[in-house]
């Protein structure tokens, strides 16, 4: 039994908490909100995050972040980007021995372009931080808090770390691999949302399944060059924070992302969208930091740069999928073949 | 101009035949039966296949073999993986010069385990055949016929062939990329029908899409052990005859596979779900086929493996996904290391 906080009890905070419980771990969630702090530990639900699902009774909850982490060995961190700095200056002052981080977060930091676990790094003081793991996959937290079959991905530059993150997740259930390539785990979730939006488009635009697959067949391709410029082993991309994770956001109408792509390739523009969501969106961010970053690393992302047009530049959305048909004859693999 | 004979007027025939009409090739379509050769070239339907579609005005067809592929210089087969020897056989009386062949089909030879592309150069006369092609991609033909975007990959051995066929049929919403990987196409095109029949499965019982994300990259991940293990290049499991064809095959309820398997998930046994389909199940075969290669090959398949025991051995769908979450922990990339 290891002692575990997690940290943000938004519908993935939640979920994962629940499997660490049900692994019979000692498991605190921590929430800002004292009442839904409550909810958890007295009522076993989280109405707001996972609604009509039963969670463990071992499950607690507080609010104070300093009674949450006391004596965790691992902190779970499942905090919106946005939130990452923040909370980590907070454990600085809460934690009073090393411990190992594990974050679930799939974004880029706007305007710096960092990956979350270079913000944890840059934020975490010596003395609070035993190493830092990400985990990722193709997850609808919906699906695992009723335990349906999920498999992710735990990834971390010290192997030791990923198995231990491993460990303390794994069940009949919830199956985790282990990676020790933390570059490629974090961008291909943080760009997936990126190829979600776009996907949202063209099936906005009334397009079919034959368009769709192949937007996601040549965004991973993009996503994975310049995962691989940026230092990643290519072959993550194929795996489930990759591919996997991937498939599940642009096949899926609950993905935000996918939705608000939607509603651009119907005709809405980005600030009717992003109103009408009444939610961060994180895809929009990202293609931002991704269009920066590929010109940055002098990697071509014809999709994203086509969707930074239809989102910043005013281009009409049908002029994306043009832009996409019309490219020049290619051989398939002339693109990757840095990669080969 | 080019004069071409498509052999076979299903649905992805007919459909191939009005994209190279429309680009004003010279194009005969070839049906068995006089009444739908005599349908398409006065009605312009093809009612049976592609229901509401009309066709092209300067699309013909014909009934007669000789007829069909007279002048014609390059022969696009369209036929199904059983019928490829009888019609190539016939090929060698009907031609009196080399012209160049692309075919469509997606399956393995029984029993013999060669792709179509061997079986046609075991067949076809040196005096008739120029070289051979392959097209392949994520391609309903339903969408194909209605313009809606569509991207495929056209492969053969001598790049100047494939080209050829890329010239033939790309046009704004049909695009083709080339490669000279035969095999790589070939297989990811046969195999992902052993995927979407599993993909069937874990949705009959009632699994989620974090289950089918995560079967999807790993299907992806023994495809291409497999594909390499018989002399393919890895990336064109990347690519849209690898990755984007399996993408839509497993997602779309229209997929024949995936409904087979679906059935079975339900619980129908293997007799029950083909009297009620009413025709053949290619994934049915191929993972006979497929299981067979992978044990020549000594390539660890375990969906594979794990479907062939359902269909053929009697073992229950949920124990063909308690088998795939039970297995050992793992490195994410350990059984893809063979081809980094």
């Amino acid at each position: 039994m290891t002692k575990v906080a997690v940290l943000g009890a938004g519908s993935w905070g939640t979920a994962l908490a629940a499997v660490l419980a049900s692994n019979d771990h000692d498991c605190t969630l921590w929430s800002r909100r004292a009442e839904q702090a409550a909810e958890i530990t007295e009522k076993h639900t989280n109405e707001q995050y996972l609604p009509g699902a039963v969670l463990p009774e071992t499950l607690k909850a507080d609010h104070d972040l300093a009674i949450a982490v006391k004596d965790a060995s691992v902190i779970v961190m499942a905090v919106p980007t946005k939130g990452i700095r923040e909370v980590c200056r907070e454990l600085n002052g809460a934690l009073d021995r090393p411990v190992l981080f594990a974050h679930v977060s799939k974004g880029i930091e706007p305007d710096t372009h960092k990956r979350i676990s270079e913000v944890m790094e840059e934020e975490l003081d010596r003395a609070v931080c035993d190493g830092i793991a990400v985990l990722s996959g193709p997850s609808h937290a919906e699906e695992v808090i009723r335990n349906q079959p999920t498999t992710v991905t735990a990834a971390a530059k010290d192997m030791d770390h990923a198995r231990r993150v491993q460990d303390l997740f794994m069940n009949q259930d919830f199956r985790v691999y282990t990676n020790d390539d933390v570059v490629g785990v974090e961008i291909g979730g943080a760009l997936k949302n990126v190829i979600a939006l776009a996907a949202g488009v063209t099936d906005g635009l009334g397009f079919g399944d034959n368009a769709k697959a192949a937007l996601i067949t040549r965004g991973l391709a993009e996503i994975t060059r310049l995962g691989v410029a940026m230092g990643a082993n290519p072959l993550t991309f194929s795996g489930l924070s990759g591919l996997g994770d991937l498939i599940v956001t642009c096949t899926s109408v609950h993905s935000r992302n996918w939705r608000a792509g939607n509603m651009l390739g119907k005709g809405k523009n980005l600030e009717e969208v992003l109103d009408s969501m009444g939610m961060v969106v994180e895809g929009v961010r990202t293609t931002k930091a991704a269009h920066q970053l590929s010109v940055e690393c002098g990697v071509p992302m014809p999709i994203t740069e086509a969707l930074y047009a239809v989102l910043f530049e005013g281009e009409k959305p049908r002029d994306m999928v043009d832009l996409l048909m019309g490219r020049t004859k290619k051989h398939e693999t002339e693109d990757l073949a840095g990669w080969s």
